[in-house]
């Protein structure tokens, strides 16, 4: 398999690239405009075909690149029947299966993040997007995200996959870009007890700027971006 | 692939299986006395055959149970033919290559924690014994070991592998078992600074006990483990 993890410096937001070795198919997930370069010379140097740019979650960046890179492709631009966008070529549920070459990537809808977030399982690993992340629970978009939801996600969906498992997330976090199903379980108390969901939607409330404000950030053009450091950290105990 | 990865809790001392699911032949890493049972049961309940029991490098708690799986198995037990053990059915050079069903393992010599230490080299996953952990360079052996060929396996050998491959050690070190090579690269001022090299020897140097403690050490039967804590962290900057 031809794997490659691509790390835009300082969002330190994460793009894949797929390939089957013996087709040359190969699938995009996340790209991003300053990315779009970088991936077009490498698949050409490698004469790799694009089939599919996959789409964790909707983001600007991401369909700005999604459409630069089907301009030099016959890639389609494919995400969940969520999506609010004008630009897919496929919507996606929860099953469904994507081929490229010999390859099959499994959809699992995981909302939170937003409505339309999903993983895509490929083998032993998960793209998790912005759901999950390498150091514990991802972050809810401020206007459409679902703190229940997202922790429904990560705790019956996610989690429930064999340790050994590889998470590959959509952000970077205190400097990491992959972790374990295992780790994760270990590490996150959110997850492994029985009040651990109560506490995480009150760490979430507390942390989340108020309704208001949130009213007033759509006014003032902030972006998704401003609010992620509102993310309760792993560290905080569930018995807390 | 099926893929096990097996941690004695409080060694931290990582085990692995790994198994063809088409032709059900199977390899065992690193075993340790205490997973002999979950592991032929595991075999058993999957339908696996053991084909080959791997030694990353010699220890005696790897030497009693690879002998107690051979007797359940027709497996082999393989190190690096510089290995000191009567017990061994096939010796292993840097290069060979071993076959388990249709999987392909490489060998790589890296030398430095003992003189026999090996990598394999499967896919995109490397399995670096004790030569290199989650956190950064493994340990030497105190008596066997070698500073100066462990920096050179890990510089120039395992950190040569593209960012996305995968380190699989054979021990936790601060609650980690994986990382990638990109991380490795990224989180080491050792390996990626000119001076790293001398930087390494003199911390190494300053960490491990003196010459006379080490002949001591032989007479009171001293064991391995109490020398690990010698080993200097990773946050120890090439630059100080």
């Amino acid at each position: 398999m031809i794997f490659r993890q691509l790390c835009t410096p300082r969002s330190g937001l994460l793009t894949y690239l797929l390939g089957d070795p013996v087709t040359r198919e190969a699938v995009v997930l996340d790209p991003l405009p300053t990315q779009v370069e970088t991936l077009l010379s490498f698949m050409a140097e490698r004469g790799l075909a694009l089939r599919y740019i996959l789409e964790t979650h909707m983001h600007e960046g991401h369909q700005e690149a999604a459409l630069a890179l089907k301009q030099h492709s016959e890639a389609r631009i494919v995400a969940h029947e969520s999506a609010k966008s004008a630009h897919l070529d496929m919507c996606l549920r929860d099953g469904d299966l994507l081929y490229f070459g010999e390859e099959t990537l499994r959809v699992i809808h995981t909302p939170g993040h937003t409505p339309c977030a999903v993983t895509y399982w490929w083998e032993d690993r998960l793209f998790t997007g912005e759901t999950l992340l390498a150091t514990g629970a991802g972050r809810c978009h401020p206007r459409a995200g679902d703190p229940q939801k997202l922790y429904h996600s990560i705790a019956s969906r996610l989690l429930t996959f064999p340790g050994e498992t590889l998470v590959y997330p959509g952000r970077e976090s205190k400097g990491r870009r992959l972790v374990s199903i295992e780790e994760l379980r270990r590490h996150n108390n959110w997850f492994n007890n029985r009040r651990g969901g109560q506490v995480f939607l009150r760490a979430y409330q507390r942390l989340l700027p108020d309704k208001a404000v949130k009213e007033e950030s759509n006014n003032t053009g902030v972006q998704e971006d401003d609010v992620h450091h509102y993310m309760p950290g792993r560290d905080v105990s569930a018995s807390s």
